[in-house]
């Protein structure tokens, strides 16, 4: 079960109701994509697992920015217990990172995932390139898997070589893209349970537009109209959220952050991972300008339960009040008293709790921040699947290097 | 060298005359010892050579939160290819992470630091306990080196099992450690050439103090007096930075989100990666509300001089522009042409140059953000070296264990 516990008071279902007909709207149209995909990949999977089972290999690579890997990265990280291969991922036109990564495998072992929903990404089509050169590949059926828009040019490159080719649909935008092809390929092929993983999300999916469940839509409204506090941080409990935070961040800012005629919008994500960001960022939520909401995320039942030591030291007896307790249990309490600690201060908080981590629960967890997003786009009256700003710097570098 | 170039007007020097002065009492008055360690650190760096010189190790684990490993990883993390041992991070109560950590190594040649400045952390001591109990461990001395202050329960703990100590001076506050024994020693051990990150550090120090470069404190002054842009966005180029932004992050918050009697105050740091997060949270900078200013930070001359591919592929051939150019200098040129785009849309902009990445422009780099942070907090009238918000979450953690 994923939990959503609101702190703050919630508004008569009449204040949101007309934005419930428009994210339902949204949906019937049929033109915001990824809503349809916990039903719609099932075929992909049966595609995926067929093909998955006539290559070998003991690693995968994928290359893609934003959209195009965090989604991936952000699941194989929380599910890494229950990957049977390694991931890397080239998500940055890092040459140092490159070269470390292409360096600790073995290329014919390997099998690298082209992820590009436009095609023509300028730093995964850089690193391709890159890669071809290093190992002198002719032949890019072998090692090669490309994941791109239908009719891209990455698609003709690709057929062109007699290559697998999968496609995102064209109403999926990258950042909501990870339940397509460009999330559910890679991570099936390392091994993880994605059917469960649809599951997930489509449990989440019922709950809000069959059950009627209302917290998302009461969230979003709190952070839409909280006037004060513009800033969502998040605070995931345990290093597993460390990418899933980040796919947070993206899809939270590239959606949120816009202008609506000619008023410019946005809600400002903020990722923390605690325990160790009580040492960090909690000063400036406690005492600094209340700016801020925060939402908790915990895990019930943590995989790992190994207990704290008994040992009591001289000296330092006075950390023995963790003695014996279940280590995941004292992050958990941990998350609880700073929370509690946060909500003294009037901070609108929220709490997130999972019961285990386990693909499900991801599954339903991801499509919830999807629904999220799109129900404060509705509300902030903004388009939330385009990004219209990034591309103003691409033509100015463009432009440089004409010179 | 290392260059700052601002990107918005100046104020007059008689503006913050007053905040250079007040600075300067901080400094003289010996109570603030971060200013004093590029010099003061020297001895430290002898004693710890001999130290080093006795121990045969092939990995070093520094267990520490918050201030007590953030400096040493980020450092690390620039330094990489100079140091000469893998170092592993404890810096959560994440028990998986412990588990793998402790897994990938060799006991008998790991060199643990222990770094605690109160000698109580929780999550510090919960660790060290851990490994205790899984290592069997009765000899201290042999693996273990402790970092604390003088007179801490930690420091008593060492004395008393004949280990080695070293101290943080009292009057260095855990994000401003890095520079003391908490950082230094660790570096050192690992091989990084210590006495040139202290050198740097001392250009930056004589710059600002002696020859009276005001540019910190002009940036300061416009971060400060931004009425409508609390947000300070750190976009820094190449995935080396990493650590260093979540240890500006903490530098930030930590310090500069304080009550002014009963204001609150507060400005708020984001990290950015580039050129990876011009596929994330740029969409929010450029389109989003104004309320950010963003730092960029480029590295002229980067150790991998890695050419792009000059293949042009069919269907491909609109990727072409950056073919033969040196990769670290497409990265750069993203910088730039992103920056302009952000200076386009009226947003404060500054830059920070590099020349390259060696321990010298790093320890300028880190000493340039501690004064930077001073100078803000002088400027906001907060005590800049107190975390009083941290405290009660710990509070109602101990009261709820004790239930």
């Amino acid at each position: 079960m994923v939990k959503n516990s609101l702190n703050f008071s919630t508004v008569p279902f009449e204040n949101i109701d007309e934005f419930a007909r428009r994210i339902n709207d949204e949906f019937e149209s049929g033109k915001v994509g990824y809503f349809h995909l916990p039903k719609g990949s099932k075929k992909l999977i049966e595609k995926a697992s067929v093909i998955a089972g006539e290559y070998e290999y003991e690693s995968v690579v994928v290359i893609g920015m934003g959209g195009s890997s965090l989604g991936t990265k952000a699941l194989y990280t929380l599910l890494k217990d229950k990957a049977k291969l390694k991931a890397y991922f080239l998500d940055n036109l890092d040459i140092a990172t490159c070269k470390s990564v292409l360096g600790s495998i073995n290329f014919n072992k390997t099998l690298f995932f082209v992820v590009s929903k436009s095609g023509t990404t300028i730093e995964t089509i850089t690193i391709f390139k890159y890669i071809i050169d290093k190992f002198g590949i002719k032949n890019f059926k072998e090692n090669f898997i490309f994941i791109t828009d239908p009719d891209s040019n990455l698609e003709h490159f690709a057929e062109k070589h007699n290559a697998r080719i999968f496609h995102i649909p064209a109403n999926v935008g990258g950042r909501f893209s990870v339940f397509s092809a460009a999330g559910i390929v890679p991570l099936l092929f390392l091994g993880i349970d994605t059917k469960e993983i649809l599951k997930g999300a489509k449990a989440c999916k019922k709950s809000f537009f069959d059950e009627k469940d209302d917290s998302i839509l009461q969230k979003a409204y709190h952070f839409v109209t909280h006037k004060s506090a513009k800033t969502n941080v998040l605070f995931s409990y345990g290093d597993k959220f460390t990418h899933f935070n980040e796919w947070y961040v993206q899809l939270w800012a590239e959606s949120l952050g816009k202008r609506c005629e000619y008023k410019r919008v946005g809600l400002t994500p903020i990722s923390l991972i605690g325990s160790r960001d009580q040492h960090s960022f909690l000063q400036l939520i406690m005492d600094g300008t209340k700016d801020k909401t925060v939402t908790f995320i915990k895990v019930l039942d943590w995989a790992d339960k190994d207990s704290a030591s008994n040992l009591s030291l001289e000296f330092l007896d006075s950390c023995d009040f963790t003695n014996g307790l279940n280590i995941s249990e004292v992050l958990n309490l941990q998350c609880d008293s700073t929370m509690r600690a946060v909500i003294n201060e009037g901070i609108s908080t929220d709490l997130i709790t999972l019961e285990k981590i386990d693909e499900w629960h991801c599954g339903y967890l991801i499509y919830y921040y999807m629904l999220l997003t799109s129900a404060a786009g509705i509300m902030l009256n903004i388009n939330t699947y385009d990004q219209p700003g990034v591309e103003v710097g691409k033509r100015i570098l463009k432009m440089m290097l004409s010179k």
